[in-house]
């Protein structure tokens, strides 16, 4: 999820296209499209939150994926309950595993990808769901959950 | 795991950090430090190939991430079949569920990240192992292989 804030509006988007670019700073390239409501709010005011959603969350991630903040308030819609971030006027999520305050580092790419690329600038982790299943998108509604975990001796990060 | 083909010598490697970036033209953006032995390879001919590992391929995935193509054949040294690409010259990987032939589309953020926008221009997958777990690294060696799936009504593609 990528939640934005502008003239007191909190918007809130779900986003499939995300990785990590760097450990230092930590940087994450995301793409969001010209045709999203978010985008004007997260270009304009060159921040937003990057929020991992549980499991549990599966069904509003979708919902909130099939509306547009420009007609609806879909924190109150889907009682998605939000806190004020430290670094950025965006919200992080409260049911989130975890919340990413980003600030837009590079924008070459907008014009002709939509592609952002941001700085993690403040981490939040709910201890609470150190152990939430996270959820991955196959694209066209089908998603896959965590399974088996398998720790291999790697000297990759 | 990403394989290249200059001079002669074919290379393959293993890469965390990439994302969908377009459906049309297929966009793929990756992150191939300049610190690897492929970035060379990678920058210079312009192609490459993305192959995606079943789970049975985990421990060959982080053997390949765990040495370097400067003095290695790893092709040889972890028998991994590779198969002639019809649009660039890197190699195919037999054992992957899919592979993805790419060519670089994009260098702008290269120097700044060595983020390469690529395209892919043909595709390739295994009717066989279309029921494969894929593995989703989580750093450090820790994977995460596929669980539940889960189909929602969803309006994204």
């Amino acid at each position: 999820l990528l939640t934005t804030s502008q003239h007191g509006q909190d918007n809130v988007m779900t986003l499939s296209w995300h990785m990590m670019m760097e450990f230092e700073p930590p940087l994450i390239a995301c793409v969001v499209s010209e045709g999203d409501f978010s985008f004007k709010a997260l270009n304009e005011t060159g921040q937003c939150v990057l929020a991992v959603p549980p499991l549990e969350l599966a069904k509003t991630v979708v919902a909130i994926g099939n509306c547009s903040g420009c007609d609806t308030d879909k924190f109150e819609v889907f009682g998605l309950a939000k806190r004020p971030a430290r670094r950025v006027a965006a919200p992080l999520i409260e049911a989130a595993i975890a919340n990413l305050e980003c600030e837009v580092r590079d924008r070459r790419l907008v014009a002709d990808y939509d592609l952002f690329v941001l700085e993690a600038v403040s981490a939040w982790i709910d201890p609470a769901l150190a152990n939430a299943k996270t959820i991955h998108h196959r694209g066209l509604g089908v998603f896959v959950t965590d399974g088996r975990e398998l720790k291999l001796d790697s000297k990759m990060r």
